[in-house]
């Protein structure tokens, strides 16, 4: 069953083993990708299958990464059907298009055929129509019925990270019966951690996990040790809400089941894991109005992937700058205006973002929502008055003393406790409207609140100004 | 060993039942809430015991962060005993210790017991010390000495994090003798998805997933089934690379070790889950100068907590106010400077937020390191330059309109080009500096990325048109 085993007693255990070929950065060793390199170049196929091909999938994935675009070719071919396709999910997506692209669609085919049906799916579902078809006609019928279905589901569902192997057994069976065939059968998935109690239609009826089973004499049945699963998961339910689900209650996986209530695969934990990193960074990016951009990308999808942003930016900057000439003539008479002006807006647009950020992030972990969003907002504003009392105090002695005018030191002071209650306001209230609105508050927000501190900053402070110098 | 079973066929199966206590928004319905609150009222422990007390650990956590602070209270001493401590780990950090405190600590040290070590250990380390010593006195001596050995690891290692119970025997047994001790064994975790194999002496030798045994007939040695722990984590490892390993090898659990290969617990990936979430947050809510804070935090916490980021941030404020001081001159003769020139700053920012969020990201996810920083520094530079002639040509026309003079047209043109370049450098090469040093690029990067987009951005604009009017 195992080539190890038996002297694992006297094998000897040094951490360095598991990082092998990572420095402690976590980058690949330069001396691994030195000597790949060579392999490569001397089409050393005995090295690369040594030390290349029986590297773990995410290992190859970040060698794939660190070697050049002309070495990832050459290493794929090279390695011909050593080659773990499963490494690919593990890529950017522009490099794994990169590497399909050049392989032959029968070669694909093969690989796709040794795959879990996730992986296989994962990479299926990348591809042009026209490659998708020609690869899936050539595999077996059951298993391209198997894809077919997982890839009818919607973009990001959890039938389309699914994996459509289990285990299911009947009711009446007992845990002998289900450990006999455990033994037995040579179908069953790679790993699994429970099994599944199905009626002759597959509906599901129950989960049982498998130290349970151990745990539990051969003679009682599957269904008096069975539970009721509790968070059994629509195919087509958004993979992030499926995400949530594991996560609230701690599942290691959970049935997918059709609209029927019948078991169509399992969705597992470390796909789960992975869905959890790729939100919290979309979000991430998207707050910066950064897209799903990968560092593979190239310049120019880049620069046209980030301008939309940009330009929505610049209208609202327009937008303050007109603010500004409302009060050209104060500003000629007053040049330290000019000066001062844009620290009561910048300050404003940094206490926005601080509110923001928790906002954003407290509607995104469902943490906030209609029922305290009143009591967080009087929190917001609480901090914005007392952070605008404490900035607008220094900002105002500071200013005061600069220009030698108290006056301005006053006017300054007074801008910014103003523009530290309208940040905290916007904060709070531009991400909660466009949640209800239905749209992305990660991706929007930052560019009206920066619009609503930057006009607020420079209307309160020129306009002060303006009445103070016409009144004194 | 479970009273469902046995009728499991002939349950109606909703999907209404997963989500009972939620409205669709992942809010606690404001029926329940209003239920419980009444329960509490009228004291109706019945009503609580039944309804509240039989509740998911994360869905009372849920609960409890709903309810108002005197309520929360009343229902810990309403439930009394029947109250689930587990769900204190699911709870802010302020309602925790607010509930915790209220608690007697004969009842705490009581519930405190029955928890799994990672759960006792995560809501022992809050406590003061005095309050945590003597709750563990009040423990059974093997429970003390097992808590206070994960308490002794460092905060956020994976000794904090980990279980310490688990299932471990020796390699020369078999199968059917490891199931059998399965089967009779009370003492076991309450669940789990491998086991380990160690000596005399608790040094681990191998794991053995619970699939594996169970495809093994009885008369199988463990040591042949075994495989290496290919990926022991130490003790003293921080969370956060322990997360990393579980996400490359797609882990379920991993074996903690000690500094002399012993076992001493399991990480499993639940709490991994947790941990990955609470780090991609705290890198979320860092980048704008939000610390730790939680929704529950008092104003006056917040606003401390918050003020620190907004000095530093008033401190390149004026260092960019002192810049446009030099030229208060140009300004007087044209006031349309003073109206674009925060645009320029402005944009300049942006677009450094936005190469910035990319750098962040990619050192966080160790996607970017030194051999691959200079082609992705190129990228950015390339794309910066290239976005830096379209928005620029874009303010010189408008802005060339709005004041009638191409003049300034050009001359805002090519600030802004000279800002979008400098944007680029910032974005990329601060966060890496910050990263070499040692430094958390996501904390400080973009205090210091706006300090020089602001001053490029004054700076080359008022700067070249002091030139142009000089010349022209």
């Amino acid at each position: 069953m195992s080539d190890i085993g038996e002297d694992i007693r006297n094998r000897p255990r040094t951490d360095e083993t598991v990082h092998d070929i990572y420095t402690e950065d976590g980058a690949v060793r330069p001396r691994f990708l030195a000597m790949v390199g060579a392999a490569i170049a001397d089409r050393d196929v005995l090295f690369l299958r040594q030390h290349v091909a029986k590297l773990h999938e995410s290992e190859l994935g970040d060698l794939l990464e660190s070697i050049l675009p002309d070495q990832r070719q050459a290493l794929v071919r090279l390695l011909g059907k050593d080659f773990d396709l499963t490494a690919l999910t593990e890529v950017d997506e522009a490099i794994r298009l990169e590497i399909v692209d050049q392989m032959p669609n029968e070669q694909i085919a093969a690989a796709i055929g040794e795959l879990d049906s996730d992986d296989a799916v994962y990479i299926l579902e990348d591809l042009d129509h026209e490659d998708r078809e020609e690869i899936l006609a050539k595999l077996p019928f059951t298993e391209r019925v198997r894809l077919r279905r997982a890839l009818d589901y919607p973009e990001s569902s959890a039938g389309r990270r699914m994996q459509t192997e289990f285990v299911a057994v009947p009711p009446f069976w007992t845990v002998g019966q289900t450990i006999d065939y455990m033994r037995e059968d040579e179908e069953l998935p790679e790993s699994f951690t429970q099994i599944f109690v199905i009626d002759p239609t597959f509906k599901l009826l129950g989960v049982v996990d498998l130290d349970k089973i151990l745990r539990t004499q051969r003679l009682v049945k599957i269904e008096t040790i069975a539970r009721e699963t509790n968070h059994p998961i629509p195919a087509d339910m958004d993979q992030e809400e499926a995400a949530q689900l594991f996560e609230q209650y701690d599942l290691l996986s959970a049935a997918v089941v059709d609209d029927n209530g019948r078991l169509v695969g399992v969705l597992t934990i470390d796909d789960v894991v992975d869905v959890i990193q790729e939100e919290a960074e979309e979000d991430f990016m998207r707050m910066s109005g950064v897209g799903d951009e990968e560092l593979s990308d190239s310049v120019v999808d880049t620069s046209r992937s980030r301008v939309p942003w940009l330009l929505v930016n610049l209208l609202t900057a327009f937008m303050s700058a007109s603010v500004i000439s409302l009060f050209e003539a104060t500003i000629e008479q007053v040049v330290a205006l000019a000066i001062l002006m844009p620290i009561v807006a910048g300050m404003g647009g940094n206490a926005g973002s601080q509110t923001m950020t928790v906002t954003v992030r407290a509607l995104a972990t469902r943490n906030l929502d209609i029922h305290n969003a009143w009591r967080v907002a009087r929190r917001e504003v609480g901090v914005g008055l007392i952070n605008g009392a404490v900035i607008g105090t220094l900002v105002g002695t500071v200013a005061g003393i600069w220009f030698g005018d108290p006056h301005i030191g006053g006017l300054i002071a007074t801008a910014m406790v103003i523009n530290m209650f309208a940040a905290a306001m916007a904060g709070i209230m531009i991400p909660l409207l466009l949640d209800r609105a239905g749209a992305d508050p990660a991706v929007s927000s930052a560019v009206f609140v920066t619009a609503i501190t930057d006009t607020t900053g420079f209307f309160s402070f020129l306009g002060l100004a303006t009445w103070w110098f016409a009144i004194s």
